[in-house]
């Protein structure tokens, strides 16, 4: 890939792996700003919130600026779109998802001219409401800030 | 989590990290089954065949059993949905993808009982028909088999 | 079920059952006007034209009605719903169907008001473009005309 | 269809013919494990739980193996698919369903390494929150187990 | 357009344009049933309630005929797909609309056999719940009645 | 609604009207560029290209950045959930589209640094490939730049 970094590839890292796992990664994350978090929900309103409250109070994104927040909302409904496979519901299909998430802003073309974007990373595991009745699961979304 | 094996945490790896970066992870993949694969398109039948020939080829799967066929197929589906966010269509909405995978068998709980199941990972880029106006995407689906 | 006629239930045993099964229920037809055809096929154009060219030729519909063009239309689509669950796509998705359908129309409430009714339903195989690779599936749509 | 047992058509019937209408088709059912409910709701988190809980508590399935819920689980989603056509949502979409169900189990296969497979089936009228506001509707999930 | 009368595009100026606006195209008008109507909500069904509760008060369809509330509620869905764009869920993927919708019925075709037709439009904005955090949305829904 | 400039609701009148019914909207065009354009066709596709390639001719992006093109195809793709109602499919289900459609960039909002939006709408029939055989169809996207 001709991308100079590959923020999609650095947020899936940050959501999955350990954090010893991620030490050999760590010069890939000077040149970007990211969070992590974790949210459990059967809810799915609570999964996005809790991830906009992580980018706002980490300064990914700005507060105040409706463009912004719109650039991250979209992200996470990609990301979103991989974790449920195309059924952005999750209680009211009686699964829950127990995830892990990163956002990371950066530049990801070499022309300067393309700006920053966002990726939005989850990893977890989705299943029925009942202990180990679940399986993995992964999502990125990708969006122009 | 309480799983055994991350069997889609392992997919994920083989289709983002270089060969190099995979090394540190090399024990993981003792308990496994996998295989590796490319494929450009802007088809989505010849992203699907990409995956359950290599499947087949390198023996993750068992060609003659529908059985097998199916549990791949819907699990290539649901990595599907990730990789176009919720519109399994390609071509016809103008776009086209750069993609690797991995397909990994394995026993992910504890108890045997539970058996076998796989996971078909992408990572890769998505965009419109142009060099360079493309962002990543990435795409996870889990099925027992 | 407060309904008089059942026309749902006729289209699905006309599209599910043999000639010989369909005996029994030979009364329940008086009420009702419909036709029944076969359609296998990749390309979901061809399993639309093939149900709207039968439902022509049986004089289901009024050709040159627009009105009842569209109403059939609609419930083709929702009967194909069920077919696919969810992806209305064949062909793109790798797979193939090989489908009985029928089309019902007929008054199936009590109140004379609520007039004329239609009822598309399929029964057959989705699977992949191999022989035996294939699932039952069944779909039903219900318009008012 | 050169299947040996259509554990789709079974369920069809099961969940949607009268027990006389049924007495015809008896000696098909010599080979597969059934049971039939009735579930009627707004919510469709409470349609998924009551086939889950006839499946269970009728040995369809066994209880403590993840792996059977997760086939019996996604074999019930495509069949609310075809209930609410591409829309898996009930109420929140100002809807509501009254159904009875049946789950099928057994080997539709003629090569006895296809081993088993179940079929959910879903047969009753969906509509307005008002008595006769409604139509019919009909769903099938298949999967392997 | 070979339409007599565009009932798609009166519902949508009668959704989108202030009073004011409306008065050039008044005559437009005579040939159709309409009302006009506003809702702002995170609960979906409300919203559809809001439509049906304002059709059936100013008399746009019959209140005790299932024929035209079935004909009723899909346009109203399908606005709510413009509104919504693909995902018919609001206050589950946390955001709120503000809208203004109308419901015209005529006829649009030359041909009177054609009959009369609803059209729903739907003209405001969806966001975040926070003031100012959205933007403009339109969906429009067409039927045969 | 609190916007400075109803970007949305201008690309929904350049689309949907006459030149004569457009001239006493005319000085609301004052502070937004825009183009118009039309396409018929059965490939979803065509549709995307006309769309884009009026874009660039007109200036409303700069062809050469990734970022522009992507904040548009999010906006086209968005108007066609309107126009498809859900299905992002034209040909493969049997229907075709003739459109007029604006593309609109402005600064909607009070807060200069929101910054520039993008909306693209499209007003047309949707229907069967048979000339009459067809209804209205209206789609809106919006998406910052």
């Amino acid at each position: 890939m001709s991308q100079k970094v590959a923020i999609g590839k650095l947020a899936i890292l940050l959501a999955s792996l350990s954090e010893d796992e991620l030490n050999s990664f760590q010069s890939s994350f000077d040149e970007v700003n990211y969070c992590q978090g974790k949210v459990g929900s059967m809810n799915m309103q609570k999964v996005i919130s809790a991830v906009e409250t992580a980018a706002k109070r980490n300064g990914l994104i700005q507060e105040h600026l409706y463009r912004e927040t719109h650039a991250l909302y979209h992200a996470i409904l990609e990301g979103i779109e991989g974790v449920t496979r195309g059924k952005p519901v999750i209680g009211e299909m009686s699964r829950t998802v127990g995830l892990r998430f990163s956002v990371v802003r950066g530049c990801p073309y070499h022309d300067s001219k393309e700006g920053e974007w966002l990726a939005v990373a989850f990893y977890g595991t989705i299943g029925a409401p009942v202990k180990g009745a679940e399986h993995e699961t992964v999502g990125l979304g990708i969006n122009h800030i």
